[in-house]
């Protein structure tokens, strides 16, 4: 490590430049003197550590951020094996999310459908400050959303559209009864109150664009989401959130960058400042001002899609208002607090009483007190304002600086016990470090450039202080090599002790970002096995094979099919013609646990169906040319799955074939 | 494992059906049994053998198929680490793939573009009946295709749709040599070798409906599919493949099932019969029929998308005949075997003297001998015909018989010292036998309902008999729960001694049906690190950001943008307008590995790119309305990743804005 060790001191703007541009050399370089670290880091009995024996469960479930591909991975912890993909933001081929005819609406936006979103932070619903494990919010960072996932079900459903917001980036993040999820834009655009279409020349940056902060109220019951509240703010790249707790609770805090308000070439232009600013918000006071009716309504157009827990049905609202407050008018509510530039994590320790903010080119890492925080507001010991909003002073707020920290700070999560651990995305390091004292404890090197990191429940009042995982942004040679695009990785590092010891190294799933760590028994008793044929309200469901059909209106047909190991009900369909618009309409019968089945027909311009039991899903289907089209179950269900296939006949166009279905003789022709 | 066990006697077909059905139930009531067999079957030093230390290297690749995700999953082998996804026959939102203008293509088919597929059966090329780690073939069963994996960039590079051919499953197997993959329909279909539409009335299935199996040659240096001939054959279903070595080796086989030719219900109508077939085909005698002049030309419309390896463009040719050999015609060319009813997989064994077909509802699994085999067709030792292609004599062919291996015989690889492993679906087991005296000599429980299984090698001449892996099609309580739907599970098996020992259950993507698993040597050296930014020959690559413009024509409108740490050249773009078709050409400008950049545009309803160092990828935007829309790189590249970023302005129809685009001060406006 000494070469990079050496940069670690206070090095000019330049300089700290030129040095992240050379570290991927410096890693090639300096491989063999990070192997010989590695070794003494690493747990003596690491592989007993995170083996699971074959039929045991895992301790922990993780929930990572899929990054660009738009969805969450979830893993075992402490194996590492990746469980699931929940699809969120993005059409998911494999189960026919975003491509059937009951998922589509999900992806419904002001902008169109749009099939993809970049999603970088899961965060789980908390009551009384700590997790518990009911949903998961998690935001898309492209076209502004944040969607819920119901952890019985481990679905999506719900997609809140955010308008007036552009790189949904310092999003979801909860309150501590989960009463508001906040959702705030990572750049500035335009923002036209009173509804014109917000556009404008890009060398009026400086003076036109403009932020906004979002609060989503949470139905505490049902989960569902509903976008309250704005509140507008200066043009300033919002990066990222947290929530206070204790004595904080009441407060939200945003990092801000480019307070230098470039437009262009921000690599550079957005480096200029001394100090960019922690924006804290009184998010109890806004809602009180809200509800004194301080908030101004202005026109905005934009989607909120649910999933209807009966009918698997996902369906959209268009809203067409939002309110929004302006801080100018709201004395109390918004505070800015300088702190070294280009800031990426704001994260408030489990007592609520520091604000750790880690400032990407900055060599020491403040930590802020909310008590003086507080003293500072009542004394205003202010050193200015912006629009309004007043500017506290940086040396009334701090606390402490963790000194000589590393290179590149960008996130801290905490054990319960006292420590604190920052990833060092330059130095490749995650540092640990004491709230007592703000020494620096203990580092680890990882393999390469550590994002974020999570500690379970390590945003929350009730830190379990057993492992921490770095998400690192470069791989390399840590896995055999898969060609030029290579996996992520992570790494699972024991923080049960004084020092940390690496246990693990796992490829993870397109990009991980953030990510929440819960115990199993938080989550797994609430998981559901399979829906109830009972209680399946599709307007389209038939619930006995008796029932199966097939109903012609015009050139729109709907085969009402049933699907039952190991056979398909009708298995024969004749009377389509070229031009028809078909539906296929799957009940799966089954109500036992882990049998799904699997539905496509050749040639279809779509995905398959995966229906659960008890569910009923639809394949959409334009049939452009006569023959003979093979239909199966894509899920290998049964011993005799291969057999479980059928044919629909599809005559040209102005022939009249009959209509005529059935199976075998349980079903003779109509 | 009682219960199981007493089921395992010849059972009438009733019962057996009865004993499928009864399955799950059993398999619930019977875990504490499962549980308490399988403490004994585990490895002792399980954790040890599986953990890879971090920085450490897997030993062998697996190739997993994705099933019904159409894609291939790559796994470290032994940690069940999953190493990366490729993309085959499903758009890929997560790198752009089918979405975006460079790879559209690839998924073109003469019914459109079709965004999905169920891929079963990856197999490795061969050379000298050896896996040689060049490329991957892989078979898309819904809408039938072929498809080429490079493994020097793990990119699939080719894709080839097989006409006449439903149900692609008996796909894809290799010659030993790679002359030739074959492919066959599983489902029959109407074929009318005139070219007018293969339709026809359902009642007509035993009449019309025909199978094909198809042989496509293999360019021995590009690696390039040819569809050079099909083969005509009843209309039987064809289940499953596997080429001679050896002796054999000019030889291929292929199981049938539903010679009873049922059209509907077939999990009872294609039961009926004692016994299906295994037919046998001369590939060597085919290939030279078709060489002198014996096949017929049929027209036909398929597609055959590649890849180009410089501009990284896919491109489509529409093929418009294919020719075709009628076995009747060719004498020698095609037996038929009597084999077990439902036959499912056909494997030879190392030496090539032995076919192994396993019936699923037989309690029996028939070993044939290929001399046998020879002599009874020297001897015309025939029992009739099939439209022409004799069949042989049971009992002539039959070499061996293993006697109560369990219930349901799927699948069987070799180890390579003289045993063989099948599979068993219904008593969810591994069972080894022996390759000398044909009796079982070890079985271990599997959890649960095991399909395929592989052995690195176990296909080939050569096997690597350490371990085995069962892919398993029923999970349940495996692992934490995770709602309705669940992963799949694999299972590690240490195959090294005498006794078979469990190692490891790891969950898996999507549904894996056939895996290869190969030694890392023989792969790792081929990967490359990142495209030669020199030979990239992309229409509207940009080499240096002095070349990055955007230019109009009519309303396309061309952005000519690079990328690398941490800006994109320009990044201010005005004069866009609504209605416009915009192409964002971004080239990665670096040069080094494991710095792909991703681009995405707030809003656009498709997909992001992610572009690897030295390609250029193109995302199509049609803005709908007017305003200020960010994009953004969407892979943490770097320390000042998050300023990677830039607007477009649109303006509204009929507004005239000026064309204009920069970055910072390195391009003025123009």
């Amino acid at each position: 490590m000494s070469t990079i060790q050496t940069l670690k001191t206070k090095l000019p703007k330049a300089a700290l430049l030129a040095s992240m541009a050379a570290l991927p050399f410096m890693q090639s370089c300096d491989m063999g003197d990070r192997a010989t670290a590695q070794a003494s880091m690493m747990s003596s009995d690491a592989a007993s550590k995170v083996y699971v024996e074959p039929g045991k469960h895992d301790e922990l479930y993780g929930f990572l951020s899929g990054g660009y591909n738009g969805q969450v991975s979830v893993y075992g912890i402490p194996s590492g094996r990746l469980l699931k993909i929940v699809p969120v933001f993005t059409q998911h081929a494999e189960n026919g999310y975003g491509y059937s005819e009951e998922s589509k609406a999900m992806l419904n936006t002001s902008f169109g459908n749009v099939p993809w979103d970049d999603l970088h932070h899961p965060k789980l619903s908390r009551t009384d400050g700590q997790t518990d494990g009911r949903w998961l919010f998690v935001n898309g960072n492209n076209t502004p959303r944040i969607a819920r996932i119901d952890l019985s079900t481990f679905e999506t459903v719900e997609i809140l559209e955010i308008p007036n917001s552009a790189g949904n980036h310092c999003s979801p993040y909860p309150t501590n009864n989960t009463e508001y999820v906040v959702a705030g834009t990572r750049f500035s655009v335009p923002i036209n109150t009173d509804g014109t279409p917000a556009e404008a020349g890009l060398d009026e940056y400086k003076e036109k664009f403009r932020a906004s902060l979002s609060f989503i109220k949470v139905d505490k019951e049902s989960g569902d989401m509903n976008l309250d509240f704005q509140i507008m703010m200066p043009g300033f790249d919002y990066d990222l959130a947290n929530g206070g707790k204790g004595p904080s609770e009441d407060w939200i805090f945003f990092t801000t960058y480019n307070t230098e308000k470039a437009g262009t070439l921000k690599e550079a232009g957005a480096s200029q400042n001394d100090k960019d600013f922690l924006a804290a918000v009184n998010w109890k006071l806004a809602e009180k001002y809200v509800k004194e009716g301080k908030a101004k309504e202005m026109p905005a157009n934009y989607y909120h899609n649910k999933l209807d827990k009966n009918s698997h049905i996902a369906k959209s609202e268009v809203k067409k208002s939002v309110r929004f407050l302006d801080p100018a008018d709201c004395p109390g509510m918004v505070y800015l607090i300088p702190v070294p530039k280009s800031p990426h994590g704001i994260d408030t320790d489990p007592s609520g009483e520091y604000m750790v903010v880690s400032g990407k080119l900055a060599s020491v890492i403040p930590v802020h007190s909310f008590s003086k925080m507080q003293k500072a507001i009542k004394d205003k010991d202010f050193i200015g304002d912006v629009a309004g909003i007043p500017i506290l002073r940086y040396e009334s707020v701090l606390h402490a600086e963790v000194k000589e920290p590393g290179l590149g700070p960008l996130h801290t999560e905490f054990d319960g016990k006292g420590n604190a651990y920052t990833s060092m995305f330059v130095s490749s390091e995650v540092v640990k470090w004491s709230l007592k004292d703000f020494t620096v404890l203990d580092r680890i090197p990882v393999y390469y450039s550590v994002g974020h990191l999570v500690i379970p429940g390590g945003d929350t009042k009730d830190p379990y202080g057993k492992y921490l995982i770095a998400m690192n942004k470069i791989t390399k040679d840590r896995y055999l090599p898969t060609g030029p695009e290579l996996a992520h990785s992570a790494q699972l590092i024991d923080i049960s002790g004084d020092k940390m010891k690496l246990l693990l190294d796992f490829p993870t799933v397109a990009e991980p970002h953030y990510a929440q760590v819960i115990h199993a028994d938080k989550v797994a008793p609430r998981s559901v096995k399979f829906y109830e044929l009972e209680k399946n309200s599709h307007p389209h469901a038939v619930k006995k094979e008796s029932e199966a059909r097939v109903e012609r209106k015009g050139n729109v047909v709907r085969v009402y099919q049933t699907a039952i190991r190991s056979h398909m009900t009708p298995d024969n369909i004749e009377g389509i013609h070229v031009g028809d618009t078909v539906y296929f309409h799957v009940t799966n019968l089954e109500q036992d646990w882990d049998v799904p089945h699997g539905f496509a027909i050749m040639g279809a311009t779509n995905a398959e169906l995966l229906i659960m039991p008890g569910a009923t899903q639809t394949l959409k289907w334009v049939p452009t040319r006569p023959g003979i089209f093979p239909m199966y179950c894509t899920d290998f269900c049964s011993a005799l799955h291969q057999e479980m296939q059928g044919y629909v006949r599809v005559s040209p166009k102005g022939v009249n074939t009959p209509l005529k279905y059935y199976t075998g003789e349980q079903k003779p022709a109509l």
